[in-house]
């Protein structure tokens, strides 16, 4: 069974959630993470519910594998197509986090947002996780939901702070679902690296909230209250990914804020 | 053993091979098409070779047993990266094709051009069969090439015609690789989409091949000269993808060029 010293597994659907995982390694620098990045199937918030769960389910159990005390899914289209899939699959065996609910609790509890605009995935967007989650806690918050699908990609080549960039996320965040909003949740991994890019679109005006220190706060409470908090050395991070490239390999670097080894691993 | 009224078999990483399927209804309104699009792994443009092959030879399996007489391959990525390994697995039971070798033959023996370039995914570029192709038949051509993975999802989410794919074109077709050619490959079945933008980004000056036409007709070349061409009526194509979304039926269209039935089926 894991114990307080097992590592904690995290996964998406490629580099992603390695924006995550820097949180992590910021907020709880004495966990161990192994993190498994799905590049042979990437990206999934194009796909459909049903093979979402499908990759998801392979990844978790490649992590319970490893012995992980705790999965996170590191991944909002699988938080919002798979968590309950992927937590009656684990069972008693390890804790289950997704990267959206302790983001709904936030903004249904400590904001003073009254609108609230969500941008992501198709396959998030589609699963109207975010608005369902924050209205059934608050039901006084009205939530606006816009998939942002080109985001992705454009990140991924390299296309930020420049003026293509600019005006595709102009063309995004001007559309009628987003006027008037006061908070925007930023639906996937990929977006906080260009966090300031949209907080300046708004001209600083709409609070940007970036889900992965808030998701990384949640998993140290979580692990402090079952007594699993780690906070000796560990030996060190492991990343996986089912497809290597030279490229995923650089843009790995650039989400988690640091040089990484990727290994290859078919599941 | 496949005859003449057997189905041709073609498959490529999502909807963007319906560009060739359109192309060779055209040209061959006789012959029956069994197409396959591998949505639930794509794009292949940003896997790496091994990942390319694996999912190719499982769909030429499933084509095999639909009973095709001709594998075409209506991928860029994986025509560069596994034509060999279809080949090598179809054996004696079908021709196999692929939409590479026919453009490079067009252009080293039937065009006056002396600098080509091509642009494509990541995986098709990195292969460099476009360029050994071109220049083992006629060495007397340049050929320089560019990676402009944005280009798909640019296309899939609807961004043509506008400012943003303006400004995304202006921005891969001005780069040094393409200056001073004369000749450019669409090397991905995306691209005909905006075949006139990147025309009239050049000024109509250079020669913008499209390969889906160049294919059709050697298509038909290879079934005259085996005397499998079928001529006339057929049952009617079939459409099969490995994952389904309604934005998947609905893109689907508009590569083929008329509504379409998409089934799905896992492999």
């Amino acid at each position: 069974m894991p114990d307080i010293n097992s590592p904690i597994g995290l996964f998406d659907s490629g580099v992603g959630g390695l924006t995550v995982a820097s949180a992590i390694r910021q907020a709880l620098p004495g966990e161990q993470m192994i993190y498994f990045g799905d590049t042979a199937h990437l990206p999934y918030g194009d796909k459909s519910k049903d093979t979402i769960i499908n990759y998801s389910l392979q990844i978790t159990d490649f992590l319970l594998g490893k012995g992980c005390k705790l999965i996170l899914i590191a991944c909002n289209s699988a938080s919002s197509n798979a968590y309950k899939e992927v937590r009656d699959f684990v069972g008693e065996k390890a804790m289950v986090l997704n990267v959206i609910d302790p983001v709904v609790e936030y903004v249904a509890n400590e904001t003073e947002s009254h609108n609230v605009g969500v941008i992501g995935t198709k396959a998030t967007i589609n699963s109207e996780t975010y608005p369902r989650g924050i209205q059934s806690r608050n039901p006084g918050i009205e939530v606006s939901s816009l998939a942002t699908p080109l985001l992705v990609p454009m990140i991924e080549e390299g296309f930020i702070f420049d003026d293509i960039s600019n005006a595709i996320v102009r063309s995004y965040l001007s559309r009628k679902e987003l006027q008037g909003i006061d908070s925007l949740i930023l639906g996937c991994t990929h977006y906080p690296i260009i966090k300031n890019q949209i907080s300046r679109y708004f001209n600083f005006e709409v609070n940007v909230i970036d889900s992965a220190k808030i998701v990384a706060e949640k998993l140290r409470d979580v692990l402090t209250e079952k007594h699993l908090l780690r906070t000796d050395k560990h030996p060190g991070h492991e990343f996986f990914v089912s497809d290597h490239t030279e490229y995923f390999g650089i843009i790995a670097s650039m989400f988690f804020g640091e040089k990484i080894k990727l290994d290859k691993i078919s599941l």
